[in-house]
């Protein structure tokens, strides 16, 4: 399955500390292609640890993580305007 | 087509008016649903179109739009972990 992963993190006073712990869980199972977007292929296991480990951090009225699921990478196309992101980027 | 776009966008001292400009070409076309993300149905004029009035603000060194296409909506899932976007949210 290929997942596209974005999220938006209320930064209030423990936002950084959710930001943190989520990039770090993503980069473990995806690339960081974005600010806050993460892309890869993944198992069904991998995407249920992914979404259980997350799910510790992400608080239910501040933070929205959206995953869209392609069931095949062939089906999406992905196209660049303006920069392209290194895909090995150390923003944290 | 489906479109999924993301955008990141240099918070230089022009970086405001390239994203309340950006923001309100997406939002003519494509459903606002976090933070710098949009998505919806678009022809591939429509997408052409799109592409064309962003591409007169996006600065080709500072600013990154990702733009994800899948021939079908049928073949994505979406997904929400956390707190559910409002779809009609009146960022600016």
């Amino acid at each position: 399955m290929y997942i596209i992963l974005m999220y938006d993190i209320m930064m209030d006073k423990t936002g950084a500390k959710v930001q943190r712990n989520t990039f770090k869980i993503c980069k473990r199972y995806l690339t960081h292609i974005q600010n806050s977007v993460f892309e890869g292929n993944l198992t069904e296991l991998n995407l249920m640890k992914l979404k259980k480990e997350l799910s510790e951090y992400i608080r239910k009225e501040q933070d929205s993580f959206i995953i869209f699921n392609s069931r095949d990478e062939k089906w999406l196309t992905k196209e660049f305007l303006g920069k392209e992101d290194d895909k090995t980027s150390n923003f944290f």
